[in-house]
């Protein structure tokens, strides 16, 4: 049975596809995926999304450089959310940090902090707008 | 400024939330939460989630016995995707797999394998029906 039919991409023909840094365990980041940018995600190794606010296909990196080489692609028991595991080239995150995923909650809930350094900045990343 | 402040709910007032096991770096799900979810998740330590096919509020292991403690929340640059730290107790899946995404990808799409060790079936976790 192939692998995309055990599939179940939502009303909007969306999945989530979360992405983690296979060496560290890292979680960088989670993106939307159509069947076009799932395909060409295993077509071509590197991995690709569609973006829901500009609507179109897009690569992870394909203007910072910060592409993401994929190691393996699996997927959950109900068929509703892909877990991507890569190899990545640089910061993940589009604000210069290695992870999305830099703030933690604190104080119940009251504030939050940072919790890792960031490597670059956006206009170090993507140049001056 | 508050947390709550930095995150987006959805336009059904649902935020995904990945749980990653804290000591292994294992994502070992994905499930949705609304604004209560997320607020008895920090009162009290263990993961709630709101299911949207029996839409009603859950808390991880209230059958199962499986809970997750709550190690750490963090969110990510968009203020749209949680990611929770914790320790889980016996399977994260409810078919009895450490983690949901037991399956992977093999031959370019074309077909998946399982990856890991059944730990429990349904049957054990959950009686028979």
């Amino acid at each position: 049975m192939s692998f995309y039919d055990q599939l179940k991409f939502d009303a909007k023909g969306l999945i989530p596809a979360i992405v983690q840094e296979q060496k560290t365990g890292r979680v960088l980041m989670m993106a939307w995926m159509n069947r076009a940018a799932l395909e060409k995600t295993i077509a071509t190794g590197r991995t690709h999304f569609w973006s829901r606010s500009r609507r179109k296909l897009w690569m992870k990196g394909e203007i910072s450089g910060h592409v993401q080489r994929v190691k393996d692609i699996t997927f959950d028991c109900d068929g509703d959310v892909l877990l991507i595991q890569v190899a990545q080239t640089g910061a993940a995150c589009h604000e210069g940090y290695r992870s999305c995923f830099f703030r933690s909650v604190a104080n119940d809930g009251k504030s939050f902090k940072i919790t890792e350094a960031q490597l670059e900045t956006p206009e170090q990343i993507y140049g001056k707008k």
